[in-house]
């Protein structure tokens, strides 16, 4: 959680939505966040689909969704801050497919590790920007990100499969760093085509203070920790 | 909707499992039901992930999300009944998974018609078999039937593929066809298969008459006579 968490209660829901800028950076937060869930879902089932048992494809199927409801309640916020959900949504398609096209899982396992660290990377730093932004907007992204579906059977699985074959893990490892550096740089092409949401983030939005260096620093401090938890969860060495 | 659905009021929620065949009557129904919903939340986000733009990745996407909602209720309702769903549902997977195998959608078109084809023919039989078990069972089954998703994008999209391009009417009408022919030949293996399930269709379970060989006819007439409309409604020659 961010230090931002508690800050710029000033604006409530019944608060028009902020103008300009920070509105737009509240769309392009909303959408890419929508996008990239409703993208989830669909690659996450489709691992899901290539489980090799029943109960593993439930369990996997039961995270894409929960992608899926994450996309209704953002695509409802979306049209809340009277934007169109599809053409809000267009402008981040590029960088999140690309994504998906540079990590696609050779195995059940690695979409098991992509689904686990891939989605808890999103998922902090979808937070993190959230807490820059005005209270309603912020309140709908932490109460989509808050439901993340039950992992425990991803992390039982590859721990089970790292016991069953140990050099697995080394594969697996490097496999998550590949989709570490492929979400840093697909985020940095987002950053650099969106301004106004590249802006929030050091300028502050509506009835919310901006991240200085320092802030950022420590965002960034905080994502890393939370990923080498995960992986330490896993079994792996991030 | 079956003359027998007022029928059988005699078994009430707090009543415990009918013993014996009618119990694993009603178990080989949820039990078909939820493999069929899983199965078919996955078969359709796949074709959702092929839909050409966002909207109808997210209506394609919408409905498989039902089938996975409605899978949840019947492996709840499986575990009220004492069985393991995971178990229960081993014998139906070869019928089910065939079906799919064998009607792999070639194009978005195709997996549109399936969708509202297909599970409107499964959907229509389940809930005429619903009708011959007891109360609690028949409930459960109705409820999740019930709550089908929204078809609406799809008849549009097929209805507006046909504007466009009127041939393609004659080929999804094909494919329903072979559509209807490979689902019979999937459920005429199951009936085959599983003694209890074929027995409650003529004997009755659980505080719930049977289907003599006239109310089998009709209820095939039924099922029929819905197929004729949904394709009706799509546009295209039953």
């Amino acid at each position: 959680m961010s230090a931002h968490d508690a800050a710029g209660g000033a604006a409530g829901a019944a608060t028009p939505p902020a103008p300009g800028r920070a509105l737009a950076a509240e769309v392009d937060l909303l959408a890419a966040l929508a996008y990239g869930e409703l993208t989830g879902f669909l690659h996450l089932a489709q691992d899901a689909a290539g489980a090799p048992t029943v109960p593993d494809r439930a369990a996997l199927g039961a995270l894409a969704v929960a992608e899926f409801e994450h996309y209704r309640l953002l695509r409802d916020g979306l049209q809340a801050l009277g934007a169109d959900p599809t053409a809000a949504m267009e402008p981040f398609a590029p960088a999140v497919d690309s994504y998906h096209e540079r990590t696609a899982p050779s195995d059940w396992l690695e979409g098991l590790v992509k689904a686990y660290v891939g989605q808890g990377i999103a998922t902090d730093f979808y937070r993190e920007v959230a807490a820059l932004v005005g209270a309603p907007t912020r309140e709908l992204v932490h109460r989509v990100l808050a439901d993340a579906g039950d992992a425990d059977p991803i992390v039982d699985a590859v721990r089970q499969a790292i016991r069953d074959e140990p050099r697995v893990a080394g594969r697996l490892a490097l496999w998550a760093r590949r989709l570490v550096g492929e979400a840093l740089s697909q985020a940095q092409r987002v950053a650099a085509d969106r301004e106004a949401l590249s802006a929030v983030l050091v300028e502050g939005g509506e009835g919310a203070p901006g991240a200085d260096l320092v802030e950022l620093g420590r965002m960034f401090n905080r994502i890393t920790e939370a990923h080498v938890r995960r992986m330490q969860r896993l079994g792996l060495t991030a």
